[in-house]
């Protein structure tokens, strides 16, 4: 009769925060992929287009960690104007060794957006100048706020400026974020006025047709485009990732699919198997990541297994010592 | 905060045994498949080779029903020897509309079992003869019971026997049935001896070298192959797909890549895209099915999403009905 431990996203939520802990995690996730045998099989993709719903599972199996995550996320787009969530879902964590489902997250996608997160924060830490001070986000969702929190965590900023296609959201999330990180925020209009002058800019919005140009990219610039999780998704212009020094995927097997990548190649700018640096090479240290002050580089997030395997298992521990959640005998 | 309804084995099974409410809710899922614009991806795999384990997903949406389930199945084959069984896992159903999870039913695989042997039960309905009264079944394991059963719920089964790779497993599996079913059933240490005078014969071993031989089959038989769900499974002779007149697959992209069918590709007996009917198309009546009492049918099933998705979507009315389960609130 296996035991099965459910933790609820209110649980969840005491437990874990975007902290240095979870940063740590996710590095040690993407340094396996580049150096171990991981096991991360394509991503199963579902689409219900009749309820404009989509449903992701990711997957994959870290040798040496004891479990492994399972993670389901169904983005339906006409939810909210249902009062809904358009996000929610939710991570199993089964044994590495047996299978047994050993815990259920019910998180609603709470700890993807902590480890989406992470994964900015780890892309700015390698590839980002260490003096960055100013931030550029685009988008005012939830990853706009938690990237620009990522960011904090890693490097000294102490401005950033928020565009948005909706500018009054813009407005909403510079003041919030100004409250909660307790820097200057503040909103603009002009997406190119947002990151002239910024060190670090990291795209968050679904769209669908490029919104940062490549002529607009400055010297020493980094930039984390983590809104394109899916083909039609594409935030950046193609020709911005040939002008940049230093292109680097989270997992290239998924950008030549789903990336930024994928729309440089679908515009005839690379062929489909050119090769890049991937995070996990550069986190492990078998690949440099920046190399100079003035060089641009582009970091290009899907959102990986390997991610929800890492967040997984290190909730999981803090939830055992916290004694936390129900357990179910089944 | 949406309710999740947890629902454990052992109140599934008060709920749901093999019944022709069951077969019924199979029989409308090919039937969907065959007819409607039914979503059912690639089936996810990850493999864990260090400890012999392997994860599958399956899903699938099917237009019309209230909701979708989305299947993960841990086979982890060390397990007996730890003490535990080496299938389990768990099926979340989804709303069609808003991608909410609505339940977890922790089955450790019993909804599985119980929609792949009505599976079978559906294919004997449409591809044995009507009158068929002995049954063969090769293997000793779970399904070797459950298919026999469900033979008995569709053709007027009197007798039955049992061939397993260990003739002690028959013996014990010949006299468990008989008491269960009140049929004579016999063990039979050789699988030809097992099936000559059969009129339907079930394979439900995980067998990697074929064992029922092409030249064996007798006219009149219908063959059930439902034991290969992996590449390197293969229980029957590629040669008796090609000595059959007809061969039914449960879905053609998967047994080319996965069931019987695949094998005798690889054997050069038939092209890649080689055209065969479908199980679903033959439910919902539009290609014939079994044409004459002479004829030798195979019916090739290696488990698709349309099945969970039925079985989920059933078992949560009476879960309603009922009342059953644990409401969480995340």
């Amino acid at each position: 009769m296996p035991e099965i431990r459910i933790v609820t996203e209110s649980q969840l939520r005491e437990l874990v925060t975007l902290d240095q802990g979870v940063i740590a995690a996710i590095s040690d996730g993407f340094a396996a992929l580049a150096t171990k045998k991981v096991g991360m099989p394509p991503i199963l993709r579902l689409d219900i287009p009749e309820h404009r719903g989509e449903v992701d599972v990711k997957t994959a199996y870290v040798p040496g960690l004891p479990s492994f995550a399972l993670k389901v996320s169904p983005g339906f787009f006409g939810n909210p104007a249902l009062g809904l969530p358009s996000v929610n879902g939710l991570m199993m964590l089964m044994s590495a060794r047996t299978g047994l489902v050993e815990a259920l997250f019910l998180d609603n996608g709470y700890l993807t957006d902590l480890r989406t997160a992470a994964a900015g924060a780890l892309a700015a830490s390698h590839l980002s100048r260490e003096d960055a001070g100013i931030a550029a986000i685009f988008g005012a969702g939830v990853q706009a706020l938690l990237q620009l929190e990522a960011l904090t965590l890693v490097r000294p900023i102490a401005q950033a400026r928020i565009w948005a296609r909706d500018p009054a959201k813009a407005r909403a999330l510079a003041s919030r974020a100004s409250a909660a990180l307790n820097i200057a925020v503040t909103a603009h209009a002009d997406p190119r006025a947002a990151i002239s002058g910024a060190d670090i800019v990291v795209t968050t919005t679904p769209s669908s047709t490029p919104i940062l140009r490549a002529d607009w990219l400055e010297a020493g610039q980094h930039v984390t485009a983590m809104g394109s999780d899916a083909e039609h998704k594409n935030e950046i212009e193609p020709q911005a990732l040939l002008r940049a020094d230093l292109y680097v995927a989270d997992s290239l097997v998924q950008t030549r699919r789903l990336g930024e990548l994928h729309h440089a190649i679908a515009a005839g700018l690379w062929g489909a198997n050119a090769p890049f640096a991937e995070l996990g090479a550069i986190v492990a240290g078998a690949v440099p990541g920046r190399t100079a002050g003035d060089r641009i580089t582009i970091c290009d997030l899907t959102g990986t297994g390997v991610q929800d395997t890492a967040i997984a298992t290190l909730v999981h521990r803090r939830v055992l010592a916290a004694g936390a959640g129900t357990v179910f005998t089944s």
